[in-house]
Order: C-alpha cells, then structure tokens, then sequence
C-alpha cells in the first residue's frame, strides 16, 4: 500500500525509531495514582536544542494518544515528525530549537519505546498486556518530571501540549505549580465532553470485542485485534476532522473511492481513506496502548465547574496561553473557555485565542492556521524567556480598531483615562485592541493588567507585547470575571459598538469597583448642525463612517449617558469631556453636550 | 434487562407486531434502480383513520432507519408507536387522524414484516442475507406507491418522512409529482453529508468484520453478528444526540454508570447507556436490514449543487413544508437549507423553519419542540386540505415585530406599500413578520407570493395563514433566490434594523426588478428639536425605544438614503413621505425630510 494515496497525514510514518531517540530507565518504583505500583520504567525520548547554562530554556512538548517522542525531524535525513506538517518545531519555528532546549518523550502506556503495555512484565516474563496497570494523565506526568530531572532541569521554561497532551500540561501546572514558568495548552479541555468519552467507549468496545484481542494477551498469537483497533482509529479519524474539512475532502468525489488493499468497505471515497488510515493505524499502534491511553485520557478530570478549576489551579504562578479552534468539536471551544474561567477567577495570566479554523481538532497539528496559534506560541514564548524585557514590537501606540470613531490617531482619551487610573490597581481594559493602553498602563507600573478583545489579530499583537488579553465578544457579558474582581475596568470608545448595552453596563459595573467609560457624543455641535442644515443623520457627518455602515450602532449624547446613569442607579464619580479634533478639554460650563465630541466618565454602582 | 433502565427511547418496544399490522403481497416483479429485480413484494403496513369519499385526505408515513410501520399505538391497549413520544399522530394530534386517513408501511430492505434480506430467497429457499439485491430509496418509494394504489388513492394529500423518512418524501416529489399534493420533509437532506456517511462506514465494517457475520448467512447460525450491531448502534445513538443533550444526560453522573447486564464496556454512565441500547437494538433489528438501509441511505443523492436540486425538483406542483432543528449534526440544518433553495429556485412553494433546538438529530421524535415543529404539520396539512379556503387564524392585521418603531397599531406604510405593486406580479416580502402583508396581497388577488422571517414564531404564524414563509436571517443576504427572481421585492421597516445595510441593499436590487422599501426617518422634526433643545439622540426621542435598546442600529434620514442611492447608482422610480402619527401623506414641497417620521421608495438598479 503506498504511502501516498492518502497525503498530509501523520500517518504515513516509519514504524522505526528515528536514531534520536534515547532512552532512560528510573528503577525507582513508580506509584501510581490508582494505588498499583510500576517496578521501573524506561521513557523513551528525544530533545532538540541546548540546554542554557542557566537552564532556563527547557520546553517539555507532550504529545497526542497517537504521538510519539519524534516531534520533529533532526536532519535533513531524519523522518518528519508528527508537528513538522506545521513547521512548529525547530530552528527559527515558534518553538525556537536555536532558543530552547526541547524535551519530547513518549508518554507512560504509549507504545514507541516508553513502559506500556507490549513490554515485558517482569513479574510474568511476559508482555503485560491487559494486566498493565490502570493509568492517569498525572502517572504519565509523573513520568515525565523524572525525565525532566534526569536531564538537570528544575524548572521548565513552558509544559506544551494539545489534545491529550494538553491534558498532561495542565496535569504539570496542577501537581508540579512550582517547576513550570509556563503552561501552552492547545485545543484541549479540562476532562471530555460526554460526547467525545462516548466515541472512545465505542472505540474501546470494538477492540476488546475483536477476537483477536484474546482478553489482551495476543502478543504471540498470529494475529491480534486489528479490526477492533482499525474500526476505533476509523471512528478517532471522524472526530479529528470538522465536518467542512470532510465535506471540501471528499463531496467532489464521493463516488470515486481510491482503489486501496483492504478488507473494509470502500464504496465511498471517503470509505476508501477511512479503511486506508484505519488498516495504516493498525502497522505502527499496539491494541492495548489504545485502550490504556484512552482510558486515561477519558478518566482526566479537573472538574466540571469553574470553581472546581479554579481550586485546581489555585497553586503556583505560571502564565498560561491557551489556545482552542473554532471548529473543533472533539475538544470543542466552551472547554477552553472552562479552563480560562478557572485561572482568571484566581487572577492568573492568561492569554487565550479561540482560533478562525475549519480545520477541526486536527488544526494543531496542521499548516492551515499556524499563523494564528503558531505565532501565539512563538510570541508567548519569547516572552516567557525573556519575562520582564517587553519590548513593544510596535512602536506605534494607536490601535485602530473599527470602533475608533475619529480621524485623528493621538489617543487623547487614553490620557485622560489613565488620569483616572490610581497607582497599583488592577485593571481590565475591555475591547483593548492591540493593547496600547495596557502597554501605557504597564510603562507607568502596573502589574496586575488584563483585557478582553474580540479580533485574534489584536490578541496576536498583545501576546507580541506580552499582554494577558483574552478573546471574548464583549457581548456576551463578563460572567468569566467575578463580582468586583478589579479595581478599574475600562471601557473605551466601545459602549456605542455594543448591541446589549444594558447588559454589558450592568457587567462592567458588578466586576470593577470603578469603571472608567469613553463615549463619543453624537450632540457635538457639528452633527448637530448637519442634521438642522443638511438633513443628514448624525452619523453621516463628520465621522469617517456613514449611517449604513459604521461599527457604532448606538447613538448617544452626553445628556443620554447621564440620563441612563440616573436612571439604572449609577454613580457618576467623574467627568471630562474633550474635544478631540481641536485636542481640548471642554469644561462643564462651556456646554459639553453641544461642544465636546467625547467624555469619559468615571462611574460605579 | 429493564426497560426502564433508560427511559424516553423508542427502543423499548416489543419484539411483537401489532395486531393492527396488514400485509399486502404484489406479484408483479419489482424491477429495481439498480438493475436487478424482485420477483414479488411483500409490505406490511398500518393505517389510522378513513379515507375520505373524495380520496383526497390520505397522508403517507415514511419510517426512519430502524422505524418501522408502528407509527402509532391504536388503541390504549396497543403498544407506543415511534411518533407517540411527540404524540404526532392520532386523534386531535397534528397528523390528526380524524382528519386524515394516514399511511404507515414498513420499507423494502427492512426486518418488519416488509420483503426484506431476512425473507426467504424463493430462489434457494433460504433466507436472502447478502444475496438481497441492493435497493434504493427510490425502490422503496415505488414498493410504497403500489401500496398507495392499493388502497385505492391516486393522490396523496401529503407525503411526510424524517431522516431517512424524509429521503423517501423527497423521492416521491421526484418520481411521481403528480401523486402528491405536499411534502413533508423534516431533519433530512439531498444526500447525506460526508461526516455522516462516514459514520455510517464504519458502522457497516464493525457488522461485516464481525466474525459472526458469516457473509450474511447467519440466520441459521447460533450466533448473529450482535456485536457488530451493537456496535453500529452505539455509534448511531450518539450522531442522533446532540452535544449539549449528551451533556445535559451524562455529564453530572459521569462516573456513576448504570448496572445494567452487559458484555460492553460500562465505565461511564454514557457507557452503561450505549451499552444498554446496542445490545437491545440487536433483539429486535436484522444486521442484513441494517446495512441494506443504511447503505440506501448513503447512495441517495439527489444533487450536490442547487442547481441539481432545481433539476430534480422541476416537475410536479406539490407545496412543501421543510423542517430542520439547530442542534441536529447528522442532518444539520444547511442541508434542508439546500432543499429550500433547490425549490425556490424553482418557484415552489415552501415553508422552512429552522427550529432552535437543543435535542440533535432525535428531535424530530420528541417532545421538546413539537410546539413549533409539529404545529407547523398542523398547519400545514390544515392549510394543504382546505387549500383555497384561507383562513387567517388571527383577525388583526398588524404584527408587532421589533422592528416596528412606531406606537400606532395601523400600519399605514402598508397601504401605501400596496399602492405600488401592480396586479399579477410576484412578490418577495422581507422581514415579512406574521405575514400581515402578504395577506393582504393575496386578498387582492396575487397568488405569487413570498416571505423571508427570522423569527420561527412568526414562521408558524404565516404557516397558520397558509403563506409560504422561509426562514432566514435577511443579513445573510439573498443568495438563495436569483437575479430578478421577483416582480417585487419588499423590505418594509426593516433596513434600519439591518447590519450590514450595502449588501442587503445590493441583494434586494438583484433579486427584485423593483424593490419598495420604507424606511424611519430620523429627521423627523421632534426628533430634531429634542436633539436641538434637549440633547438627546434622535433615537432616544419620540420613538418607543431607548437609544440603548432599540432593535433600530442604524439612523438614517430620507436625505441620506437619496444620497445612499445616488452614491450606488440606484433609481428612484416614486417616493411616498408620511406622517405616521398624524396618519397622513407630506407633499414633496413640505418638506419631507423635517415633516414625515417615514418614506416609501420604489427603486430599482
């Protein structure tokens, strides 16, 4: 069967070791979380890169239930590796090998080298087979803080994984808070969706009640499980995919199988890739590796409540990025979001992208979107390395989202918010763009910074800053932050951008004890003589948008946003209205409605 | 095994057929789609209520993949039919069988009663197995028509099918237009999508790999391939759920499986469950009906593109009822979308609804929304039997839609809308609201007659009139219906309410050859004068909503939108200003632009 019919898969991989791989063998015995014991183990491994003389640079990649310790390719003569389809490991790649030192080994239960299943139980002579102990996602990490040692490590520069190696990164910030600097966690969750837990039911079924599978013990049989474990890897292979990526695939061809040796069904042309990756899988997987991994995977669970979460990452001060893909439904979005909600309700950084794919879960380990998440982590990173030296990429202060309603670039109601910013108060600027007015608020100080944008290109821009920005639609309100969570929230040149502005006003005032609000007025005297002269609705005067297009869909006067103040129960504790265009402050007996273009107002309930 | 282990299914149904089974046996030899032929048929089949004298009440049923023709229980001593969850069919139900005389026979291919593969083979005198010739969807429709015949009706009222179900329906309208008066086809597709089909491949290779199998001879075998079924099932049962449903099932009580008596996996209490309804799907359905169905289901196709659809949909007069759930992923909502289109294209008549549901796939069998979706079926068939007889369910004219911004109840802007559209021409009204419009247009006579609504209340209110109303959000644009596809193209205080005003302004220019549309005006003297003496918004004046919560985002006067088609090469063929409030017309030399609160436009491009 030829390595080609089927390309740009992970698959069509050498069953060989590549010649990197090393091996280490701990004697200590490993307990276990469920209480059974391991006499040794022996993790198999590769690592790319120095080691700094600080030690400082040591990423530790975990891999997927199928992955191994091959993350990249060495040489030029070396097999690919399974994230080299991204080009997300080695020399100049986001993860930097002329910068860090990487470690990748090949989890406990795996079956490319580390102790699982197929090796020989010392107790029998035999392989273990079925009678391998009942894994975690913590023994796994465990395993992996041994190797970590092994290799003159303290503390790891960033744990990174995906799937159900994002499941043993975040074991890593959970168990060992004090020896991760950083956590990178793609496209994973805090414990599976019942429907993903039911397709690995339905995939374990089909392997122990294949014949072959000989209650486990098939290793010396003429054959083992393989359509057990073909039919589970064929159902995996759906879930990896969204189901645009399989419509663009193979709609077209839907009636032109490709002519694969199989004994599956090929009717389809999507039939013949399933059987092709299916029967592939079978060559290069061990049967009970799959059950024990995915029987782990599925028993991972740091709660199913953000307060359960945020107990579990209540320790440690590691600053995470966590990135999930729009069309993911293995490990879809929500659970990111859990994860977020967790570290923010313990106030720990985070920067989080909910990724543009269509990629599905398998969007981690391709090319289509490593624009986006690849440049996350290389950002993220470099940061992480270099934490305390943040050199703003851009020079440039001004954003210019869509809701920045004036010509000019200077900011003029930055200076005035910041004006109304005390030293040493926690602030989150909602919808902050590219993070100019973080960026000033760290320049004058302050540590404890957060925001909350809704384009992943300014998120992008912030991690370049090294911002902790996370990507919401305002909309949507702020139930990720609790009651009074911050000193200051920010809200500038948004408000008139909002849908719901009820609701998000009743949000920003129960999370900040003060909220710092710019509002454009649309009384200032030059809209108002162009509806009286001309006719023409505010919106289409001197603004840069017109009435059918501009971002700003709620219209406002200074009058109105006081009037709903009094109206709600909000205390307006300050104000400054400015005229932006002449960059002057309008004081209150010159008729702000009339002659300012903008106010910021400083409120609280 | 209880029954009541998990209750709410359909599964946990009798073995047995109901006494009110019939059986009907056609001599004539089947040629099949494929080629091959039957040499007799026989159909088992139920039947609720009488025909009518005039024969023109008869409803067809069709089954999904492991229905069969026990739609519904016929008495109280009978057992549960699959539609008496929903309480879809019978007495006063929406299929109302005092109304209708309803058809329900099990399909070619399946293992109740119908010819099927566990039928004898009068060739070799055992059962078929895998020798049963390979069958269509459309072979079932012809073995359902013969049975039609049978009874004595030419013309079905209404064909009705979901799922697989709703292939059979789309194949009636396309085999034999002129038999059926309507269609309904709800949770269904012009073919499957490619994430479905592959399901349903390895679905089909966890039966065909199960040793048990025996080619498909097992019948006379100990053993059948039960695990393989099983499996199959298993996998079925989670693609009819929906996420959020296997969450809301499953998630709480994730570790707390039920004990139920099993050879499968039972970790997870969504383990117990698929257990549970694999190994009883194996007592009462055949392994051979199961792929035979299945595998019709994956090779129907009626066309990938629209403009297949169009083809496939052009003969015949039958008026449809298309029905779709949010949360269904095996036949997700796009799909029914691309019938929709396919008919419109056409200039069909059709009714779409896409239903919020939470329920998946299943939700056409349950209760949870059968106030939207079967309340369409009511009325639809209600509308379908008294065709001609229009009665509008609500005598008051005026829907109150967010978008109406003004106090009055009368809608002036109508009678003024009916000025300008000519007798016998087609008519799109968008935004149409409870159709309020369009009755009055097909009071006048016109019988051309279109909507477009967002709100899936409202769609069932136009259903009750009987009008043919689509569901869509109008800021998604046109795009299925083609250029100048209408006469006239209304969009009614709708545009201030739209986002993206460009492109549906561009949308209703090319699908209309004239298009009226009214819109607010915000230069409406009291609206001035508040900003003027007030200053406060426009928004926030007169009108009944807030500058903060009104659904009116953007803010236009009559001189913006002449400049707005100035600017777009857009023809002004007639205008009409208004003083809603004072219930009157303002001349062109009063000054419309401060006196009229509202325009009339006639455009085109």
């Amino acid at each position: 069967m030829a390595d080609d019919v089927f390309s740009g898969s992970d698959e069509a991989r050498s069953t060989q070791y590549s010649k990197y791989v090393r091996w280490a063998t701990f004697d200590e015995p490993l307990a276990l979380e469920n209480g059974e014991k391991l006499p040794s183990v022996t993790v198999a491994y590769e690592t790319y890169g120095e080691l700094s003389p600080e030690k400082d640079n040591a990423v530790l990649i975990c891999h997927a239930l199928t992955g191994d310790s091959h993350v990249s390719a060495h040489d030029e003569n070396d097999e690919p590796g399974w994230w080299d389809i991204a080009r997300l490991v080695g020399k100049g790649c986001p993860i930097d090998t002329n910068r860090y030192f990487v470690i990748c080994p090949n989890v406990l239960g795996g079956c490319r080298g580390t102790t699982g299943p197929n090796c020989i139980n010392p107790k029998t002579g035999k392989p273990y087979g079925k009678d391998f102990p009942n894994i975690t996602i913590g023994d796994m990490a465990e395993v992996q803080r041994r190797l970590v040692a092994h290799l003159g490590v303290e503390k790891l520069l960033a744990v990174v994984g995906g799937s159900m190696g994002g499941h043993m990164a975040l074991s890593w910030a959970v168990k060992f808070p004090d020896q991760v600097e950083s956590v990178v966690a793609l496209a994973t969750s805090p414990r599976l969706s019942t429907q993903s837990l039911a397709f690995d039911v339905v995939g374990r079924n089909a392997i122990r009640q294949d014949p072959h599978y000989a209650d486990g013990q098939y290793y010396d049989q003429p054959a083992g499980p393989d359509v057990g474990l073909a039919i589970a890897r064929m159902l995996g292979h759906i879930t990896y995919l969204s189901p645009i990526a399989m419509s663009e695939k193979f709609d077209a061809t839907r009636d032109q199988p490709k002519d694969v040796k199989t004994d599956f069904e090929k009717e389809f042309s999507v039939g013949s890739y399933l059987a092709y990756k299916g029967q592939q899988f079978t060559e290069r997987f061990d049967a009970n590796s799959y059950l024990a991994l995915s029987m782990a995977m599925d028993q991972f669970d740091l709660g199913r409540t953000v307060e359960e979460l945020a107990r579990a990452f209540a320790a440690g001060k590691a600053r995470w990025l966590v990135v999930s893909f729009t069309s993911d439904w293995l490990f879809p979005s929500f659970q990111s979001k859990q994860i977020v909600r967790g570290l923010l309700r313990n106030g720990k950084g985070v920067t989080y992208c909910d990724v543009e794919s269509h990629c599905g879960h398998d969007a981690f380990l391709l090319v289509e979107d490593v624009a986006t998440y690849g440049e996350l982590v290389r950002a993220f990173l470099r940061n992480a390395l270099g934490a305390g030296r943040h050199e703003p990429l851009d020079a440039r202060w001004e954003d210019h989202s869509p809701t920045s309603i004036f010509h000019q670039s200077r900011r003029l109601d930055y200076d005035t918010i910041l004006k109304f910013i005390p030293p040493d108060t926690s602030v989150l600027d909602l919808g902050c763009g590219t993070g100019g007015l973080l960026s000033r608020l760290r320049e004058q100080g302050h540590t404890r910074l957060s925001g909350v944008e809704i384009d992943q290109r300014n998120i992008l821009a912030c991690a370049r800053r090294g911002l902790d920005v996370v990507h919401r639609d305002l909309n949507k309100g702020l139930e990720w932050y609790t009651d009074k969570q911050f000193d200051v929230v920010v809200l500038s040149r948004t408000l008139q951008a909002v849908y719901d502005v009820e609701h998000v006003m009743d949000e920003i005032l129960r999370v900040g004890r003060k909220c710092v609000v710019s509002v454009p007025n649309f009384g200032y005297y030059k809209l108002q003589d162009m509806l009286q002269r001309e006719g023409k609705a505010p919106e289409a005067g001197v603004l840069r948008f017109k009435w059918y297009n501009t971002p700003n869909i709620r219209v406002l006067t200074i009058r109105d946003f006081e009037d709903f103040c009094a109206a709600k129960g909000i205390t307006i504790h300050d104000f400054i209205a400015l005229d932006t265009e002449e960059d002057k402050e309008i004081p209150a007996d010159r008729n702000p409605n009339r002659n300012a273009d903008m106010a910021v107002f400083v409120i609280s309930r």
